[in-house]
């Protein structure tokens, strides 16, 4: 299982770098990202998973957030994976939309063909990564969080909620809080999970919450200028999940803010502010 | 002289916005970038002018140096011009280079056919830009200053030594200091400018500090891992123009940093500051 760095860009004193391999999960080949704040040259660092949303690669959030600069000044390191697996013999929707296939993997394991073969999203990010990642970088394994945008937003949320002993925080920015419930969702849902609704529920936060899952702390920020808010994402059905269920999350609204990264990058800080201290809490 | 808004983007409480309009000195239609920042929405805002590099158009600076956070902290507004004319019927290189022609405009006025008609980027940001700016958005043209990045950092050295009352300062992130004595500058001014090498040294900063240019504030950023250092940029050559001439500048090397966003996002911040504070002491 070797791993291949491709490119390295000093940046803010520390690392950023873009890898290749061979994905065993999802049976393909894969590239990532990953920035190594200075503070990793001396020591491992607490590890943040940054989960991108529908038509990225990898390659979006590391140029257009502006996030390096809070990893090297929290000393956080941060991996952004591909959003899908890729390559010629993975299958994509053959009507060629944005929302299915390639680019839009929505952080799930599918159980319907064509998809099953390589559309391990889920396995991919909470089982491949955490294992390959510290045997090639110097990160800490046991001090973990993760967050994500949209669609990344849904499957940071979820994992979290899977797994809240292995991560410290959550965090979302305009996330698909309820894909039961919504045009992508069910879409994407109805092909790689097949017609059973019942199944899908295991990738949806709302009935995550509803179902019990265990607190973590959870930070959410939804702009109210976000074309997709109303039809797509939600908001409201994840704000009275919390309220029903007395789950904790801080779910902040923006007026004037949108989809876009502007928005992400002019909230980044704060959370990644608020995973190092979640982190930190974790550690000691 | 009619300005569209064409996207608008809330970001760290400000506008990102993008424009189109008939540029009359280049005789074609062009887009450009403005960050306002929220201070805008009260009084006008100092201006700082950015050029981008080779192959850049308005969008690049403005989605990935990370700037839009220092500039919101600063209060001052900044613009992304294109880095050439636009448009079917405006010559590019017949070779298809990405060097000369469209993407390449270097920054000057050209006096040879095909290239004089609308490869006027000189004037266009000396004189259309400051005039129609401060129509279309509230900044004020009083306080402006000018940085940018390669060919971008060679054409703010250039402009502001030209017009040291008219900007408060200069800086530049890896800027061609010589492009009369390196092959992308000897490229581009034997076709827009001719053969005449005497015609080219007004464009070109080291010949400029040599001829006596007056001074005003200069901060020049270099990444000594960059690929481009010794064959185009020969920093050395503008540190020695300065030394010669007694000229004050800030030429600070970066050992282990590149020629790309990554480079200039560690070190906006830092001179969004310096031009801030050279804007304050313009005003005061």
């Amino acid at each position: 299982m070797s791993l291949e760095i491709i490119t390295e860009n000093r940046c803010f004193e520390g690392r950023q770098l873009r890898f290749r391999h061979r994905a065993e999960t999802l049976d393909c080949d894969m590239h990532g990202a990953i920035y190594l704040p200075p503070q990793a040259a001396r020591e491992p660092v607490p590890l943040l998973y940054w989960l991108s949303g529908l038509t990225c690669t990898d390659e979006n959030f590391v140029q257009k957030a502006g996030a390096q600069r809070y990893a090297a000044e929290h000393g956080v390191a941060i991996v952004a994976p591909d959003t899908s697996p890729r390559g010629d013999d993975v299958p994509d929707d053959p009507e060629g939309s944005w929302d299915l296939g390639l680019g839009a993997g929505f952080y799930l394991n599918a159980s319907q063909d064509p998809w099953q073969r390589h559309y391990r999203m889920y396995d991919y990010i909470t089982d491949e990564l955490p294992e390959l990642l510290p045997e090639a970088f110097p990160v800490d394994p046991e001090r973990s969080s993760i967050f994500g945008h949209s669609m990344g937003g849904h499957g940071a949320l979820v994992i979290a909620l899977h797994n809240p002993a292995r991560y410290a925080s959550v965090s979302a920015f305009a996330p698909i809080v309820a894909p039961t419930r919504c045009p992508w969702g069910e879409k994407a849902f109805s092909h790689y999970l097949g017609p059973d609704r019942e199944a899908w529920k295991a990738y949806d936060s709302c009935e995550l919450i509803a179902a019990g899952a265990p607190q973590l702390p959870m930070l959410i920020d939804q702009g109210e200028a976000d074309n997709f808010l109303e039809s797509q994402l939600k908001t409201e059905l994840l704000e009275q999940a919390c309220q029903e269920n007395s789950y904790e999350a801080t779910i902040r609204r923006h007026p004037g803010y949108d989809h876009s990264y502007y928005f992400i990058a002019s909230f980044v800080g704060s959370h990644i502010g608020f995973h190092a201290r979640a982190l930190e809490q974790a550690a000691g």
